[in-house]
């Protein structure tokens, strides 16, 4: 089914206010989701929203948490987030860093005792319209193999950049760090058709082209894909954004990272608190006058998209480009919802006691 | 021939002395050389010598030049190289950044008019002694199509964090963002061997097999190898790097990055100037105390060190574990050099009127 931003925003938002958040947090946490689906990055929109109430049933998020300053410096800040939703505690770091940006020049923080934040590029993209570059990292649930490892030790672990321009739309990055996140495989299990060799291992830990390798106690593979392409280098990113996410606030890192979904167990004696992520913000002219950086920003992505192409290839996108359409055409069109999706959130609304638009 | 670190170190300073280098400087360009050379990076070592001997000849390395800062704020700077050697100007740009984070928390320092500063991990491993995390970044000669181009418009483009532990050694990533660089295509060529795919594709885009294909006008590939398995993910990485390294600074970004070569010309109307890099330290106490992130560091790096490994495979490596290892060999059983490396060695010692050691 079909149905329009507004629609899917307006229940949105009632699921969080029945779940006891503030007006303004069911709100952003709303925008957070919708953004998601709006840019076309599905598997991190409202497809997410039965396992946020499952969570928070499982007394896992708090919805009116204490969210505190633990440690800082001029340019750093540590947060504890009491087990608040990531998708408000996050913007909530990201002012932090910008407040922090705008008096020092950068500024950076890190967040433990959190949940899943949704799309890392969202709270990167907070940084924009003040001319500063955001960006955004997080840990996430055990799922990817570092190299030479049968065991899962991270997460997919995104990492967003977002940079200014000035005529052109901005640069905007946002990818997990393995070659596919978990939600491609799965839609490969509904076609049942094999995966490419490179995105997954089995329990052993050899490559393999079954997409319910990672079910059955297989991992995802490090961008990169095998050794010979070099996925170690994929593993050095993952770890890297695992360290400054979690390491750096003292949240669970590695392998005892808190799973998204209320039926696995929490690890036992994690060295740290929840989820961790890691914000920063930086002020364009802490480098050069603002005007000249964005009309350096218009040069290099005219020059990249202006790129001779490969044959069959329309243009040399820059990163950011394809969000940037979906997101037009859906504010237009309407936003599409996979049958398994809608009856999630029919669940949802029958849980809560909230009138079903998805009808 | 296999030569001593220590005779290796002193005819490399002796060169950087008859370039007119002062004698701090031609000390520290030696060491960052021999730093690769005892890490196993034979490629940044002293084989880059005669490159940027040649440089030098042909007017483009300042032996003497006025590094200013140009911009400031607390926690930033943007620094003018006036065109010195990148293996001198990043130290410089390091420590800068080092005093800021002492001052503020964090320190981020970007370069322009700058030349090849080496191996990435050696800047960001300045850092690890005060107790902070340091960071590398460079822009590099045009030798990689950005997904879906024909054209080359981005370097290798290197990323290095080093992150101290207490007990443990530091982790210490250190990567150019494309699947291999330049370097293993010039091995399989001696060796007269196909490469694997994902590593290049020829003049006309296609993913290609011959190692002499960048040679012929095709180019390396990012990080993922093919699309399939996201290589646009390491063009976003690429593009990341050269935007903080060149376009925060105004150096000579994408394609208008000045060659390493002497032979080739350097790019017509640049919108900046010369090389450019991204420094960064951030104290790990901006965090949380100095002695708690370290011990968290030691708990990552045994738990990750002690996975379970696939068959066949002796244990999981923490990134700079390689190198280190490299290092305490080569500093015991000496540096090997390859036949062609000592006949530049050679060539620089006759040009410049030096005893030549590599009989």
């Amino acid at each position: 089914m079909i149905i329009t931003s507004h629609a899917l925003r307006t229940f949105t938002e009632e699921v969080f206010l029945r779940m006891k958040f503030s007006a303004n947090d069911a709100k952003q946490a709303a925008d957070v989701l919708l953004s998601a689906d709006l840019r076309g990055i599905d598997s991190h929109g409202v497809a997410r929203l039965i396992g946020y109430v499952r969570l928070w049933e499982a007394g896992r998020i708090n919805p009116t948490p204490d969210i505190r300053i633990v440690h800082e410096t001029p340019s750093t800040a540590t947060l504890d987030a009491d087990a608040g939703l990531g998708l408000i505690v996050a913007v909530k770091a990201m002012e932090i860093a910008m407040q922090k940006a705008e008096s020092v020049g950068t500024g950076w923080v890190a967040v433990r005792n959190s949940n899943h934040f949704g799309i890392a590029g969202y709270h990167a993209m907070l940084a924009l319209p003040k001319d500063m570059i955001g960006m955004a990292m997080t840990n996430a649930s055990p799922l990817v193999a570092p190299t030479f490892s049968k065991e899962r030790l991270l997460g997919t672990n995104p990492i967003a950049v977002a940079i200014p321009a000035h005529h052109e739309p901005p640069f905007v990055a946002d990818f997990a760090t393995t070659t596919v996140a978990n939600g491609k495989l799965e839609i490969l299990q509904r076609k049942q058709q094999d995966a490419p060799e490179g995105w997954v291992q089995d329990m052993k830990g050899n490559i393999s082209t079954d997409p319910s390798a990672l079910k059955s106690g297989g991992a995802l593979l490090p961008l990169g894909s095998d050794f010979q392409r070099s996925s170690y280098k994929g593993y050095c990113l993952g770890a890297w954004v695992d360290i400054f996410s979690a390491v750096l606030p003292a949240a669970g890192y590695g392998p005892w990272a808190p799973p998204f979904v209320n039926f696995l167990p929490l690890p036992e004696n994690p060295p740290g608190q929840g989820l961790g992520h890691f914000l920063g913000a930086m002020r364009v002219d802490g480098f050069q006058p603002a005007q000249d950086f964005k009309n350096h920003m218009d040069t290099w992505i005219r020059r990249f998209r202006s790129a001779e192409t490969i044959e069959g290839q329309e243009a040399v996108l820059i990163p950011g480009d394809p969000e940037r359409a979906q997101e037009a055409l859906r504010e237009k069109e309407g936003i599409p919802l996979l049958e398994p999706v809608v009856k999630d959130l029919q669940e949802v609304a029958q849980k809560l006691n909230i009138e079903n638009p998805f009808e």
